[in-house]
This record gives structure tokens, sequence and C-alpha cells, in this order.
């Protein structure tokens, strides 16, 4: 059964990361969820990502701050789907991480989302799952719906 | 038959956008592009995002700079998967165009790419739509063999 | 009668934006303000825009942080002055959405005052109705008299 | 007769500004326009400033470029509504003038355009005086038809 | 008697400003200080600048923050030397403070400091004076042979 | 005889640093020009700044670009004003170049100015001389005058 | 017997520059610690420098912060090389002592690593001295694979 | 025999990287030049960092531009010396380069040069081999013996 493989460099990357797992168990999308380091693990890294597609994950998503270098390697190793959470860096406050995520060369791409944007990684994997599962698209207008009923109900303030 | 539609602000994005166009027709995805301003053309873009599932089109990838509004309104008037392409921009290179776009707000994704990385939207669109299209995820193979064989074959510097 | 809306993407952005209500009313101004979200409620802010001038609404003040598109939108939707107010973004401090907002492309104009700049985007409020309006102009005055008054009592610093 | 007061710190700063005068004049508003430098000439625009009211000007349009204080020290010395222009520097490519203007403290407003937005500055004034004149907003509204219809006609792009 | 004015724009900058009053004394300079607000007392900072020298005052140090404008201004109505204290701005850390103090374009130069730099403003006051002054050159002479000794005596770490 | 003495890291700075030389010619103040490299002559450096007092020198002009250290290790080496001019860098514009002057720790002050900004270092050391000698004071003076009849003369502009 | 020369331009810095004394005395490396200040102890650092190699040290690891010059000064003085540690600085976060250090002209080199990593320069000596020294090597070698294993005994992520 | 191996994403980087080897040539060091990918040949970038010290080489020397992963994934497979460069990028100038080299998590070294800073890549390694070969230490202090001197013979400006 088809699932999204969650990865962080570190145990630290949780915090951020669990909004990405919580919004995917809300759209009922199987996960994975592993520490895979680019840095200290580099073979297995290597492995995952390899290996990926034929373990039955369709879409990477990967989390990393500072010199992040995950989800462009991630993505260098497979041909599936990778989403890159730039994780806010203790002194540059994950400008460093965003750019080093982002600025990919041309050939390998990465779908990067906002620093910290964990929760938006999931929706984003939910879109695309949601492309030919109905359960998720209707899973993620629902969601949409409630974000703008929760607006609109309370739209209007006293002054 | 489904295909990717392919939006900018401007003419002038057409240099960066064109990248784009290139590889998704090397990938053999059908496209359709289209000059939508969010600016100019509030209305069109409401139109272009509300119709754009049912018009057949599965992705959308969106090229804008400077206070680059494009992708995130179009990702908040539709459920399939936005890709934002910041346009390098005439005074600040672009950091204003990316930041506009990856930084969004928690409940709407936007997949970003490199500052005029149209090449590579266009990839992660061929990633995506590969999930389910073996002839575009064996396209997309070959086009990542034949850039790894490019390199071996001339990896070696004489001096 | 008419008045200055003011709106601003989520609740949270009430603390900055009450210091635009504040000075508004100091000013003897009538004001509305609402929650408008141009990511979760894009019809409402496309309702709210295009009704505003006939709801008697002459200059809207926006609020949004982040990828920050609700002024630049909403003046793309109206040919009413529109002050946008940059929130400080959690993680970039802002610049984010200053960038969001001030760098709006040729065409659509949006008055940006600074980052968590709520009160001065109602003081422009104000000089802008002033124009035609002798008791907002002479509340301005007296408004710009106290603030120089106080620091000219107290301009001498004993050490 | 009430008119708009343009002034820059510099004749190198025409190039930019007469986008400003352009669009004004397309929009039938009446126009001053002065070389007042804050550094070169402090006198003046003490005087500038301090009379421009009673000469019949309405609203400032300052551009300035590097350390920028023309815009926010002529809104210090008056209550009319002041337009600041960030003009594109040599090294800083405007992020310093943009940031000179912008982040004025609380007590005196000044409406912040993009770097280089001598347009927009003009399209802002415009929206300034359309509240109160039928002919400047009906220009502006044909403006911004005009510019949505030039998208529209050519949206489609072949390929 | 000759003497060091310090001018700032509000009392919330006394504490870096303090320092450089604290550097002062210990070198046994006369020192003056006052809140002039470029902003809030265009009026004040006017009259302060022209009458400085013959008010005895032969060097101004102006500490502003944000859109800090009072360094450039009082330099550009004067002959004297005037020094620049880049004041830390809440959202920016003072980048947007140093920017538009050291940024001055040609011709009216001010010597800037560090954000927050207090202690070397007075200690540059105390360089300039120092070249006619044996008694302040003497202990500018000792304050630095105190640095270097207090370093010197405990160079060596234990580990 | 007192003069300014002028250095830099090297020739490729003489353009910026040939306004400065001419600003002080004009003034009429006496100058030594020297290249004096903080990486390529540490020993060099120190020689020339222990002895610049006792050479003569009374202000020390020092340009520098990249990782600048010459204006800061200047100014630990002697006790007169050291002017610091951030010379544009090729990649980074001289932002690399501004920190790594104007960010000195206390205890050591470096009076600095804008990137590329020769002639106001050359203004300011005419500043600080001429508190005591009247013929600079004048001179000083007469510039100052000569820019503000240069706008004045051409303030209005035709349209 | 060879060592390690360690120096940081203030107490304050030890916390940083800590983790750098414990992984090297945990590589089983001589260590020797100072405070040598670029700016208040010029002649102490030209000392150090010169002397370096004669006193039987062979890397030199600097810390600094703000216009962070030690690095690259020692680099200047010396033939051995020289590994520079920026030390965030209060306001701007690193980013000028990161400048300050990494963005050195041709021909003084110096081996920057990140902001606060003290950690990783004494990795970075260690890797250097391990060339030619077996026992160290080892350690290395060791080190990474704890790290390595440390991620792989926890990378599955309970959900 | 040992050798320096040098490294770089793509060809288009051998104009940096080639003053990194000339310099190597000129100290006298083996050197061996590949063009190896971490994104588009990271199967090759593994095999050639976990062979390269059985390969002779000592030293990596690993230029990379934009999200440059190049020289930290380089590290991560192997313990000896990794001196990475940021190649100047497109369009943020070198920055984005820079960050993703240089801000690596505490484990794993790089050592970090100047944007472009190939030549002072050279000079490091040279450095660190010096450390046990009187020739290159040798070639080394003639190399800055002769920076030296060339400023020395032209310190004095004439003008």
């Amino acid at each position: 059964m088809s699932k999204v493989g969650i990865i962080m460099g570190s145990k630290s990357d949780l915090p951020v990361m669990n909004e990405c797992i919580e919004i995917l168990k809300e759209l009922e999308i199987n996960i994975q969820v592993n520490i895979v380091s680019a840095h200290r693990t580099p073979e297995l890294m290597y492995e995952y990502s390899k290996n990926a597609e034929k373990n039955g994950i369709e879409i990477i998503i990967a989390g990393a701050g500072g010199a992040a270098h995950l989800p462009g390697m991630v993505a260098s190793l497979t041909d599936i789907p990778v989403i890159g959470v730039p994780i806010k860096s203790k002194n540059l406050k994950g400008i460093d991480s965003l750019l080093s995520i982002v600025q990919m060369p041309n050939g390998i791409p990465v779908a990067t989302v906002a620093i910290n944007g964990g929760k938006n990684a999931g929706l984003l994997a939910g879109r695309i799952l949601g492309l030919r599962d109905e359960k998720i698209k209707n899973n993620l207008k629902r969601y949409r719906e409630n974000m703008r009923d929760e607006v609109l109900l309370n739209s209007e303030v006293k002054i």
C-alpha cells in the first residue's frame, strides 16, 4: 500500500515535522517516519532514497536545517517527488536552510515550502496524492472549506 | 486528456518559462500556456484557478516576479498541486519573488523551485505525473541517466 | 457615511492592527474591521474588495505577514487607495512580509508602511481623508503638535 | 488649482520619476516638479514642505536613493500625504533606499512604493485624488481596464 | 568651553547612548545631551544643528533607529563632524538603522559606528578632540593600554 | 606640517580613493597616499600605524574591500581618528566590506562612510581638521554652499 | 610536541570555543588556549602568530565576532593553516562575523566553519592532523561511526 | 604519491577552479581534477569520496554553486580534509552557495573559503600539506614574500 515517507536530519526537527505528520494523518494518508541524516548517515540516505519507490513510498518529505542537503540529495537518488522543509536554524533563522534547499540546479527539483512549513509539506503531498485518490481529495477539500468557514464565522471584528 | 497548465504574470516571463515548456514537451506531457496576471487580471486568475480541474488541468505551474502573488493565490483557489517559479526581479534579483512565493502561511501550499527555475518546475510536474504514468516515469529516468552519463563521459579533466 | 476598512489575514494580527484602530478612533474616523484572508477566504477577499467602495469604504488598510498577498490583491480589485501593513513574521522578522507587499509590479500600487507599522497606516489614512475634512486635518495637526511638544518638554537630558 | 508635487534629490533620479510624471499626465492631474535635496538643500526642503499646502499641493511624491531621507523628512514637516519612491542605488540595488524610506517610526507615515516604482507612486496619488474627483477616478478605472484587456487579448500562448 | 553634543531621537535610545555618555565622562570631555527627533521635532533639529557651533559644540553624536534620518540631516545643516550611532531596531535588528545612516550620498559625510556602538562613538569623538588636547589624548592612550593589559593579564586559559 | 594619510589595500582601490584624494586637494589639505595591505603587508601596516602620528599624520583614511580588516587594524594601533571606506566587492557588492569595517567591537572606533564613499571620507577628514583650521572650514563651507546653489539654480524642472 | 593553538578575541567567546576544546581533547590532540584580541592586543596577536610555528603550534583555530579580524590577520602572519570560527554577534546574528572571516582576498586563506561552529573547527583540525597521525585518524573514524550508529539505532520513528 | 583532488559540479565552474589549479601547480603539489556532481552523479560522488584516500588523495577541494551540496556531502563520506569553494551563482551572487557550504551541522566540517575563492582554496591545501613537506612550505613562504614585496615596491602613490 502506497505511503508518504517523512525523513529528517535529526530528532530535534520533530516538533516541526510533527505538524506534517498530524496533517497527513488527518488526510488519511499512510506515512512512514525516519531519522535519516545526509551528513551523519550518507549511506542510509543512499539506501533509503534508492529503495523508496520499491518500498511503496510515493512521495518523500525531507526536513533539514542549516546547510540543508537532505532534500536535494534524496531527490538526486530517486524519480519520485521530493518535498523539502527548511527547518529554522539557530543563528540565521532558516534563511540558510531555505537557500540550501530551494536553489537546486537544473535537473533535480525539490518542491520547497516555507521555513518550518511542515504542515504545508503535508498538504502538498495530499494535493499530489489527491490527483488519483478521491478520498484524499475530499479530505483536502473539507480541510480548505473548514479553514474558510472558520474565518467567515468570525470575520467581523467588534471594536 | 490530462495536462499541465503553465501560467505567468507577463510575457516578459516567457524566456524563463520556456525552459519549463521545453522540458515538459521532452517528457511528452501535454501543456496549456496562458498569461494570467494576479494583479492585472484578478478575475481571469479566479476563473482560471476555479475551473482548472474541470478543464483537465492536473498541475498548475505559475511563474511570477517581485511581489509575486500568482502562485499562492492560484493555490488558494484550487486543490490540485501548484508549483511556483520565482522570476528574477530587476532590482532585488528575485529574492523578493522567492520570499513572496515560498513563505506561504499554513493551509495553502505552493511547491517552490529556485529563482528562474523553470526547468525544475517542469521536472517536478513530471515526477508528480510519473507516479501513475509509466511513459513519463521512463522519460524522467532516461533524462536523469542522460544527465549522469554526460558528466561521467567527461568527468576527468586534463590539466 | 464614509469610513476606513481595516482588514487582516488572521486574528493573530490584531495586536499590530489595534494600533491602527486606536489612532483612527483618536482622529475621529469611522472604521470597519474584518478578518479577510487572501489564502483562506479568497472569495470573501474578492467580494470585500469589489464592494468596498459601494459599501462606503474610502480607504482599505490591509495587514498581512509572510507571503503577504492581501494588500496587493485587494488593490488589484478596487480603485480606492490601499495601505499595506507588513506584519512581523516569526522566522524572517517581517522582511518577507515587507517585500511581498511593497515590491508590487507597475500598475497596482500599495501604500506600504513599516513592518508592524499599524499606527502609521492609520495616520496615513488620516492624512488622505484630511485633504477634504477639516476636522480630521485639525486632529492630525494636534497629534503632530503633541508629539513635538512631548519631546520639547523633555529635550534636555540631565547627566 | 490643486496639484501633486513631485520632488527628487537629484537630476539623476529623473528617469525613474519620469514614469511618475507620465502617468500623472495621463490621469490628467496637475503636477509641479522640483529638485529638492534633503542633504544638499535642507532649507529648501523645509520651505518646500512647510509651504506645500498653501501652494496648492495636495500630495507630495518624493524620490530618493541610498540613505534616502527626503520622503520621511518632508512628511515630518507637513500634514498632507507623502509618497516615497526608493530609487535603486548603485551598490545595494535600492535595499538601502527602501529601508530608509519605509521603516519610519510611529508618528510620521510615508506611503512607500516599490524600488524604482515611480509609476505606482503616480497611480497611488491618482487613487487618493480620485476619492473626490470623478474624472481622475474614471481615468484610473480606464487605465486598469486597459491593463486587463491587454492581458486578456493575448492570454493564450501558442506553443 | 568646547563640548560634544549628544542627541537621540527618543528617550528609549538612552541605554545605548549612555555608554557614549559614560566614556566621554571618563575621557574628561564636556557633553550636553538632548532628545532631538528628526521626525517629531524637525524644527528643533534645524535650530540645534544650525546653532551647534556657536553654542560651543564641536562634535555632534546622533543616535537613531529604523529609518534613521537624524545623523544625516544634522550633518547637512552644519560643518562640524557628525557621528552616527545606528540603534538596534525591534524587527530588523538595526540593519535598517545602519543603512539609513551610513549610505549617505556624496557631499554630506556621517562618521558611522557599529549598531548600538555608543561607546565607540564616544571614543571616536575623543580621538578627534585628542588631536589638539593632550589630556584627552593621554586619557585615550591610558584607556587603550588598560584594555590591552586586561587581556594580557588573563590571556592564558587554563583547560 | 600636518596631513591626512590615505591608505588602501590594493591599487585596484584607487578609482574610489581618488575621489577622496581630489576632495582633500580641493579643501587644501596635505595628503600622503600609500598602498598598505593588512593581509599582504601586515608588518608595513604595523609600522605605518605605529608611526603615523610622529610622521605628522593626523587622520588616516583607509579603504578596503571584502573581509576588510585594514581600517579596524590600523585603528587598533594608533590613537588618531581612522576613517574607513568600504570598497564595493565583486560578488557581494560591498555589504561584506561594510560589515567588516563598521561592526567594530567596543574599544576601537572606525568612522565608517558609505560603500565606495571615498569623497565623503575626504569631507569628513575636512570637518575634523576644520575644527581648528579656519581655511579648511571656509573651504568646506564654500563647498557646501556650492552644492546647495547648484541645486537651487536648477530646482524647477520643466515638464 | 605538536599542538593546536586555540585563540579567541574575548572570554565571552569561551562557550562556543569550549565545544572546540572538548572535541580536540576527545580526539587526543594537544591544545593551548589563549585570549588574543586583534583590536585590543594587536602586538600580542603579532607575536603569537609570528612565533606559533616555533612554539610547536601546527594549526591555529581563531574565534571572533562582529568585525572579526582575528583569523584573517593571524593567517597573514604565518604559513600554517588557520581555521576561523565566526562567533554569533548580538545584533546581526553572526552574519557580520561570517563575512568578515570568510571573504578573505586572494593570497591569505582562512578555513572558515559555520557560525558558532566551534566543534567543527576542532574536527577539521583533527582531519588535518589525522593525515599523518594514525591515532587521531582512528579517533575521527570512531567519532564519525558513533554519530552514524546513534542515528541508525533510532532511525525509525514511532508515530 | 600523494595529491590534492579537485572536483566541481560542472564544467562551468572551471574558470574559478582554474585559479585553484594554477596555484597548486605553482606550489608543486600533485593534483587530479574531476567533474563530480552531487546531484547529477550522486553515485560517482559516493565512489569518489569513499575511495579518495586509498587513491592517494589527501585533501579534496570541491567547488559548487547555488544549493551547493558537493563539499558537505563529500566531507560526510571521508575523514580527510575537505575544502569548499562557493561558486558565484547567477541570481544571488553566491550568497546561496556560501551558506549551503559553510553552515554545516556539527560533526562534519568543511573548510570554506570566499565566494569564487579558488586561489585561496589552493593556498589552504598548500598550508596543510606544508605541515610535513618542506618544499611546499618553502614555496608558500616565497609566495607570501612575493606578494609582500610587490606591495612594498609600489607602496608610495604619487599624487
